[in-house]
């Protein structure tokens, strides 16, 4: 019998006691279970023992065990009698700093039971984790963050749990995959050395925790494992999507680009590992955008313009009420292709789809009020255009930089994978054409949805990845991108659309469309 | 530098961080950690990660990290600047089902800062372990069970501390002995099997608790370790015996006797282990008697005839508010050599100190009212006696049943130890003159007071003792007295005083006086 996820259930037929053999109910548990689980030794929790004499009678002396890899033991955390056990749920968990998404598993098949997003409560405390951390530094405000992102986990678990119909208790094990201030937030940590030079996180690895510890909605001792990160901005998100991508493994070099509130990237193989975080990429899930939101249901995720005219299509076909990040992403593409804005950003007051709002400012209308749920035009403000450029010429720039410390081009890099939680598909065409992803042939990007989340389920179904992401994080090796001689050339040089040096951008003088569009495929 | 505790302290001077050098802080102390504890892997707690980045500045990188054994690892359940650090302070607890007695220990010195004793708050669902399992097999009960014990813990680690002017977020481990159904109901265990023939518990092992998974008013990560039993009557209060009095590691076969609630008894050496639980002993707790009290001030602890006429002393020479153990003994013992009772326990209603209470029945008064601040004659009842009476007889037949086992006899035996929290000496000659203890030479007989105390103590002070503490309490093959050929016809005979058998007690023929006083060694 071979056990492959991280926790994992055991059958056990336990020999009654009797007046000649009156060991514990707990002697003879562990005594069957050391039988089949040789390879290192059983401990028990408080809800293990707590259940062991009822289930053992109640199941006539034939019961299940779930055990969990826990450091070097197997750990008991749930005991059941054999006839009422079914197979194990593992809970996956990405703690971004805008949205929380969270998936049921059944960790023998890995099929998903369920998928929820939920924004991230700590959004009253700020936009971004910089905000977040000078939060925490008030009286009570580290407090008041554990709490938020708390009560933001435990909602998604409830209704995860009501969705799928699954019992909350039975979910035995959860991996959180979460960039690191996120990680030190949800266990109370003071972040604050993050934030100053020379920006050091209370701890990149942690303790496998119990629910009961941070106070979740678990049964109490449901282990949960977060993560590693390999620094205070490239966190355990990051080591989840090389998990999930299995960067790490390759011969080749490629690079992933994780386009979330902070854009984090890395460039490496099996032989290295470089990565640097930009505080970039939050204007792409739509913070600070008069109307960005995640990829929920009513949320334009895809824009073109046909006939001069903008066109787009929402999640799940309902009327628009915002815009996520795949959409964004296509408008200023699109929008850059029609001329609705030029190579600055700068909108084209002259295009049917730009006007003044009523402070004067230009902006570009993608949706008109009447077709809207809110009742007003969904537009991009030229401040949100700005902000948007801003965001990939931190993130292209980061990429420079890397390729640039191991004597690299772009050329030499077998795949650049897009991962982002900001929608379905995205037409990569435009995300060049902006300038976001460097021109080269298409069929070496691949967008790959949420990586963090996909590490995490991936950790979930196998111990052997869970080890192996302990490794991939003490291997990267982080650059401070702001001490980095080049990087503020770089990021200056790409504020154009697509870059001021148009020769890396051979296919936008062309103005060939091939109009490839990729699916995320984790 | 040896490390002999449970619980050690650590000093660490740990690089500051730099931008070339930015590992987190919890990678920098794990780093010294392991240089200085090669033996074993160090793990972090949350409460050390969460005080880890204060502590680290404002020591100036100088901390002191407390760590405790568990298991096999080191694992850090206290950081502090080592400016402000002082000595390891530990918690020894004898959880008993009459009382509750707690001691705070400088466990590098073995000094101990205080102790306190208090009722435990079950009493109110019953007076002995049989009535608390019947009350925890009730809807709720072993829920209110469970609430009791930790509440009447809690307020004795809030006196004790306030007591020794100790803050209880300083006490690093906690190291309790109680019967195995005590720490059922600590744990929240169901005790229920325990009571029904195979007469078997959840468990005699438990693993390594935190003050957070039992609700302890100490810092969330202190450990707390349960000493293992040997059975569901053998519990970890005689598996602590054995390590006070070092009984399992002698050459010669001794006796303990430990007459609290359940009174167990124990024959061995390093040889072999024999022991047996008689749930009998209350009576010299003060159970089920109109006047017993433990032995706080007030309690009549010392009782002899002079001229015809009871007296006696009380610890802290407080006005007489009750009787604990030995009084109890010592009233017994004088009232037969005085003929104020004979040999069956009967009142001679002639005698100066008796006479016929309200209902017509004989008592013994031991303090009249006048002297005592109940305002009642604090008096033994002819059933107060009878209960006294069966209580030494199971305790004298449960010795002669071991004995047997081994084919041994009391002359074999090298010591008898009597362990008791019933106060702080005890006449050894009324002892024996009851037929509690055996006639043998009063040189080989100790009382020792309370031995699970010592030995939790012993445990928290060496983590030698502490794994010991496992070899003998998986080494002690237990008896069933009542499934035991003869013990019915033992115990009748016991219930005379001292003996049916006279030629067992030669020196109770002689009436001659030898006036050992004992007192409580440990």
């Amino acid at each position: 019998m071979e056990f492959k996820a991280l926790v994992q259930q055991v059958l056990l037929t336990v020999e009654p006691p009797s007046l000649n053999d009156t060991a514990s109910d707990w002697l003879r548990v562990e005594r069957s279970l050391r039988a089949q689980l040789p390879d290192r030794p059983v401990a028990a929790t408080l809800t293990a023992l707590r259940d062991l004499g009822p289930a053992l009678r109640q199941g006539d002396w034939q019961i299940v065990a779930t055990v969990a890899e826990v450091g070097d033991v197997w750990r008991v955390v749930q005991i059941a009698p054999a006839r009422f056990a079914t197979y194990p749920i593992g809970l996956a968990v990405d703690l971004g700093t805008t949205t929380v998404v969270a998936e049921l598993v059944n960790v023998v098949s890995g099929e998903v039971l369920g998928t929820r997003l939920a924004y991230n409560a700590q959004r009253d405390f700020g936009v971004d984790v910089t905000a977040r951390m000078m939060h925490a530094e008030k009286p009570g405000g580290l407090l008041e963050l554990s709490e938020a992102i708390r009560r933001s986990l435990n909602d998604l678990i409830t209704s995860l749990c009501v969705e799928a119909n699954v019992d909350a208790d039975r979910i035995a094990a959860a991996v959180i995959a979460g960039n690191t201030i996120m990680g030190h937030l949800l266990l109370g940590l003071d972040p604050s050395s993050i934030r100053r030079e020379p920006y050091v996180p209370a701890a990149t690895t942690f303790p496998v925790m119990t629910s009961r510890e941070i106070e979740l909605n678990l049964s109490a001792d449901t282990p949960i494992y977060l993560l590693p990160a390999a620094s205070g901005y490239v966190g355990g998100d990051v080591t989840a999507g090389l998990l999930a991508t299995q960067l790490a493994d390759a011969e080749l070099p490629s690079i992933l680009i994780d386009i979330g509130t902070n854009g984090e990237t890395v460039l490496g193989c099996r032989e290295f590992l470089l990565a640097c975080s930009g505080s970039a990429g939050s204007a792409f899930e739509g913070c600070g955008l008069e109307w960005g939101m995640a990829a929920q249901a009513g949320a334009i995720d895809r824009v073109w313009v046909a006939d001069g005219r903008i066109a787009y299509r929402t999640v799940g076909n309902e009327a628009p009420r915002g815009i996520c990040g795949s959409g964004l992403i296509e408008t200023l593409g699109a929008c850059l292709q029609a001329g609705i804005i030029n190579r600055n950003g700068k909108v084209n007051l002259e295009a049917p789809s730009a006007r003044r709002n009523n402070d004067g400012h230009p902006v570009v209308v993608i949706a008109p009020a009447t077709e809207t749920t809110v009742g007003r035009d969904l537009a991009l403000r030229q401040g949100d255009i700005e902000n948007l450029i801003r965001d990939k010429a931190a993130l292209f720039a980061g990429s420079r930089i890397l390729l640039a410390n191991a004597a690299l081009t772009f050329e030499d890099v077998a795949e650049i994978l897009i991962a982002g939680n900001f929608g379905q598909s995205l037409d990569i065409d435009q995300a060049v054409r902006i300038g976001l992803l460097p021109d080269i042939p298409r069929e070496r990007i691949r967008f790959i949805g949420n990586s963090s989340l996909a590490g995490a389920r991936a950790a979930l179904v196998s111990r052997g990845q869970w080890q192996r992401a302990q490794s991939i994080a003490a291997s990267i090796t982080c650059l401070e991108l702001t001490a980095e001689p080049g990087y503020f050339e770089e990021y200056t040089a790409a504020l154009f659309l697509p870059h001021t040096d148009l020769s890396l951008f051979p296919s936008s003088q062309s103005h060939q469309e091939t109009g490839t569009i990729l699916q995320g495929v984790i």
